[in-house]
């Protein structure tokens, strides 16, 4: 079964997208790009371009889910709050969609691509490029939007396994260890470490 | 000149509207209610329902503006970046219809209000309900919707009067006072003391 994957890094001066398409084990890179929102000086123009922008590249590609990246931790209210502005406005685009959203951690995409959750935003890229088949020059020129990919990667990586860190031997084993465990919703699942 | 104002008082639980409609120095309400959030345990289906009503309320009133209320400082990072969201869903569904949005500080609503900056929600409650004729009982069933039609009245009461903290006695006055002044941005205009 095909799918495709947006990947989004949301800033408040950069948004970075990426698009992937999966068919089984294998991904592929349709689109990398960034938004660049520093043009704008006034604070709703720039959420105006993020909706409109995020809007155009879900009808141009028509993913099957959204995967976002998103810090839980900033350094004061103030920028939360933007950010916090400049998330819900690029998922409101998803939602008038119905695209699904799920999203992760940066510590949690570093670990699910690079297997080390410390990574440098280089080595990100060099594995991203290696996995897909990229061009040195063209990762180089989208920095910015690598890690949007990579949460698209990540998603794909995680996909079919929600409970990645938990490991059941069977059934049996899995309502043992679920006990506690009232209902589970399959839209906008946060991912487990978030 | 009639115009149509939605006012917003965006929460993470409760989400107020409250519209009415401006006719030279008249205003009247036309609606106020509130958007129960605490029935959804889903974050993103808390912000799809806050983008379809949002959108719902716009499509009925059709406001020529949106006044939000909007708190600038927050108990923590996580409450800012869910209120963050919140409001940045909120903003998209205007975005989107095209309506111009302005925010105004909690403490700059209650003063253009009551006079008074620490008024209760009572005494706001108080005050409008007198301004606009309404029913005492509509307002008690809506108390968390009162503030939002206090960003709307609020917005009504600013309207022409972009920079209410200055006062110019001539055009030369003007100039004189704002030498500094590169250029202003009718969209989106922030409230001058938020």
């Amino acid at each position: 079964m095909e799918k495709i994957i947006l990947g989004i890094d949301p800033g408040t001066n950069m948004m970075g997208y990426g698009v992937i398409r999966v068919s089984g084990k294998k991904a592929e890179a349709l689109a990398l790009g960034v938004i660049d929102l520093r043009k704008f000086s006034d604070h709703y123009l720039k959420l105006g371009h993020i909706f409109e922008r995020i809007t155009g590249i879900i009808d141009s590609y028509l993913p099957d889910e959204m995967a976002i990246e998103a810090p839980f931790f900033g350094k004061n209210v103030q920028s939360m709050l933007k950010l916090g502005r400049a998330q819900g406005v690029a998922m409101a685009a998803a939602i008038q969609r119905q695209v699904p959203i799920t999203e992760y951690a940066p510590l949690k995409i570093k670990m699910a691509i690079t297997g080390n959750g410390a990574a440098s935003k280089e080595q990100v890229a060099d594995m991203l490029r290696r996995m897909l088949h990229l061009d040195k020059e063209e990762v180089g020129r989208f920095l910015d939007a690598t890690d949007a990919l990579a949460a698209a990667y990540c998603h794909f990586l995680q996909m079919g396994r929600p409970e990645t860190d938990k490991k059941y031997s069977s059934w049996k084993d899995f309502v043992n260890k679920n006990k506690d465990r009232q209902s589970s919703s399959p839209i906008g699942k946060k991912s487990p470490d978030s």
